[in-house]
Formats: C-alpha cells, sequence, structure tokens
C-alpha cells in the first residue's frame, strides 16, 4: 500500500508538471505587442538528474517573453538523511531511511507589474508520512485586487477540506515567508503547512486541490497584467525585489535547505532564483 | 588595558578604511577612455548606523566607474551574544558579553577583467581576545599573473611572522572560501585565519601589516587591468560567476552569519553583495 500512494503521489507531481508547463506555454504564445520585448515565445526546456543517494529528478525551465525565467521541478528522491539532518526530521531520529516526492514552481515574469508566484507541494515518507507545501506571490507593486484573487483561490481549497485551516495556513505563511534580518515580508503571503499526517486520501486530495487552484490562479494574475507596459525604474524595483527574494531563498527556505543538504542536484534547487537581481 | 587595546585596534580599522577609500578614489579618477562607459569618477558615500544592542557601524559605499560597487565598513559592536549564538563563540559559553570591531572590503568591479576582491580583518573580545581575518581574489577569469602576485603579498606578511602560518592559513582559506553544495572554490583563495590568541601586540602589528598587503598589492591588479576591453559575453561570465558569490555569502559566510544574527545592520551586513548578480 505504501507503494502504490508513492507511486500515485508521484504520477501526480508529474502530471501537474505537465499542466503547469502547457499553460504556460500558452500564455508566452498569447504575449503580443512591445511588452513581448521583440522575442519568441519560450518553450520549456527539460533536463533530468541523478541523485547520487538515490532518485533524482527532472528539471523544466523556460526563458521566454512573460516569463522571464520559470521553473518546475518535478523530483522523488529517497536514501539515507546524512546525520544531523536526520534528527531534525520527523520519524528520521532513529531510522534515517526517507522517500521524498514533490513540485516546485517558480516564475519570475520579466514585466514587472506581472507578480512572481511560487508554489511547492511535497509528499515525505520516513517511519512516518505526511503532506508539505505553499504557495505564495510576490508581486514587485502590491495590488489589492491580485492580492485578493490569489488568498480567495487558496482560501475555497482550504474550507472544502476544514475550515480552520486557511487561517492557520495562511497565519504559517506570513511567518515562514518573512525575511526576519530586514523585517519584511517577501510578498503578500498565501498558505504554508507542513506535516500533515493521517488520513492519505484526503491529504492527497487537498494536495491536488491546491496545485489545481494555483493552476487556476496564477496564468489569471499573469494574463491580467502581462499587457502593461513598465519602465526602467519600474525594472529597477523589480531587480531590487529579486535580490531580496535571493536572500530569503538562501537563508531561510526548507526547501532550498533540505535540497542542498540532502545532496540534491544544485542547478535544480537553485532554479528558483530569478535570473537577474540587484543589490545596487 | 583592555580598553586601550580596543581603542588601537578600532583606530586602526578606521585609519584603514580611510587609506583605502583614498586609494579607490584616486583609481576612478585614472580611469580613461571607452572602459570609462561616460561615467563620472565614483566618490565614496558614508552612512553611518547605531545597533539596538550597542555600538554601530559606517559604512562607506563608492558605486563608480571603475568599481561598480564597493563597500569598506567599519564597525563596533558590543553588548551580549543572543543564545544560542553565545554556545558556539569562544569564551563567551558562560558569559554572553562581547566587543567586536573589525573592517570589511568587498569590491565588485565593472570591467570583468578586473577581479573583485574581498579583505576583512577584527579583533574580537569575550572572555578570550582574538584576531581573525581574511583576504580573498575572486577573479572572474583568473590568471596565474594575478593570482601570483596576490598570494604573494600575503605570503610576505605571514612569513615575516611565522613561517607556518601562509601553508596554514592558505589552506584555511581554500576550505573555508569553498562553495560546497557546487563543489568549486568561489575564487582563487588566499587566507583566511580565526581566534589568533596571545600576545596582543604582535597579533595586531600581524593585522595591520595584512590589511596593508591588502592596501597594496590590489589597487596594483585594479590598476593592471581596469584598461582592458570587454564584451558582452565577458559581462554574462561575470554576472553569473557574481550570482556564485551570492550564494557564498548568504549560505555559508561568517561574517554574515555573525551580522545577521547579532542584530548588525543588513544593509552595512549585505554590503557585499554584487550590484547586479544573474542565474540564467
Amino acid at each position: 500500500m505504501a507503494e502504490a500512494q508513492k507511486t500515485r503521489a508521484r504520477e501526480w507531481f508529474e502530471a501537474l508538471r505537465d499542466r503547469l508547463c502547457a499553460l504556460f506555454e500558452a500564455i508566452e504564445r498569447e504575449c503580443e505587442g512591445p511588452v513581448a520585448c521583440g522575442l519568441e515565445p519560450g518553450r520549456f526546456e527539460r533536463r533530468a538528474w541523478e541523485r547520487p543517494g538515490g532518485g533524482g529528478g527532472v528539471m523544466a525551465i523556460l526563458r521566454g517573453r512573460v516569463f522571464e525565467k520559470v521553473g518546475v521541478n518535478v523530483s522523488t528522491v529517497f536514501g539515507r538523511f546524512p546525520e544531523p539532518f536526520a534528527k531534525q526530521i520527523p520519524g528520521a531520529e532513529e531510522d534515517p531511511h526517507f522517500w521524498a516526492s514533490g513540485i516546485s514552481v517558480v516564475a519570475h515574469p520579466r514585466n514587472p507589474h506581472v507578480p512572481p508566484a511560487h508554489m511547492n507541494t511535497r509528499h515525505i515518507r520516513t517511519t512516518r508520512a505526511w503532506f508539505g507545501g505553499g504557495a505564495d506571490l510576490n508581486p514587485i507593486f502590491p495590488n489589492d485586487e491580485d492580492t485578493r484573487d490569489f488568498h480567495a483561490a487558496l482560501q475555497n481549497v482550504c474550507d472544502a477540506f476544514d475550515p480552520g485551516w486557511y487561517g492557520r495556513f495562511k497565519t504559517w505563511a506570513d511567518e515562514y515567508f518573512f525575511i526576519r534580518h530586514r523585517n519584511e515580508p517577501r510578498g503578500v503571503g498565501g498558505i504554508f503547512y507542513d506535516y500533515l499526517e493521517g488520513d492519505f486520501e484526503r491529504l492527497f486530495a487537498f494536495t491536488r486541490a491546491v496545485g489545481e487552484a494555483f493552476a487556476r490562479v496564477y496564468p489569471e494574475l499573469v494574463r491580467r497584467r502581462m499587457h502593461q507596459p513598465w519602465s526602467e525604474a519600474d525594472r529597477q524595483v523589480q531587480l531590487v525585489r529579486r535580490g531580496r527574494y535571493v536572500e530569503f531563498n538562501l537563508i531561510y527556505d526548507r526547501g532550498t535547505r533540505f535540497g542542498l543538504e540532502t545532496g540534491g542536484n544544485p542547478e535544480a534547487v537553485l532554479m528558483s532564483l530569478p535570473p537577474l537581481a540587484a543589490w545596487p
């Protein structure tokens, strides 16, 4: 049964990857006018990688005209956690064997008015088994409409499973996606959750619903803003905000730390970093 | 006596800062021709900051034509280390009071043929007292001549104090300035040392000599390359190498961690980050 569950989780992450890639490529084709910067529509390139200790993944990356860089990674890795990392992972304190599969999406649009976004869901098994994930929006110029619609999409998903989840997971995101050394949030939040343990079917359905909600709402936000012109000053603000994003990911992000400390492919782990960032 | 030593250390770091700023401004004035990019010679701007728990510093930053960004920070901070940080600091395990003063220099030249460089020396006092520091060269396109001259300058300093130091501190730098997750060095090395404890006069003289050697050799390397033309492809390589520099500083650098975890001014601590970096 554990094996069947692992297979279903992995296959879902791969199916969602395929769907997101198709959605982003469709947006690339739709963009037109001066905001296309004279560039051709981007296409995803995929590169498979293997993890020395077991498993591996596929990086899918698109460098285009709407998305200056968007990465969709799926990885399924297994083996033994290195000490002392095992000590920090539930159920791995005594038996360091693990299996983990997940999808990670990070979009860095070219247009400063189109909000960057991140989504990640994962299933992890040690002597215990749980789901984790999150999604957050990182607009350069926040506006109420986008923030409201992004949160509403996530709240709808949460509410269908547990009336307490959205509040809890939103607060968790506010705490998690926070740049402590600057005392500022990394964006306008979303949801974050981890160690969701229990009824596999229910939690797996929630995981799928989070992915589906992201695949519905984010393309809508991109289309809403992608034809808006921008200035060189807007671009500068964008590059500085991207620097903050780099700071968060390298200093605080759990997935990044997990990937780098478990011997994940650094190119895949760091695919979340923006194509260009400034610390002027 | 401790107070007099602290004052002398702090005054040295400030004097070295003034000298380095003057040297870099002189280089800015000398640059001419197309490599000056039509820009005016840069001048340092200074900004003082205070640390809530005690002390503070002055950030000096120049954004110019030879140096796209160069920062020279002096800070003198004191108070109590937060737990659990105190546990990691010699002599602070039982009494978390500390005093620390130091200088930090990071140069990011505009011309990809001019090597970026870093130098830092510091004096720290808890219930113990020691000096630490280091200097390393981070060329985009390493060449034997620059690497040899940079190392020779540091070796001369070390050899004048202890015949074993250069070998030991060079190895320490090779180990320290290493990007583990990519299994690659951040540059061509230099020296790194910490917890140099004992004869204050001798160690303070060594600290001054390291600063003086850097102030002699680095301007020489900059002048050697600053009129060499570069291509857009060279610039791209530079931006990617700068991304690696960001990865090192945010993930591994002790000074950065120390600064962020002891409530240093994040703008000052992160002044080491390059003006523009790419993860294409």
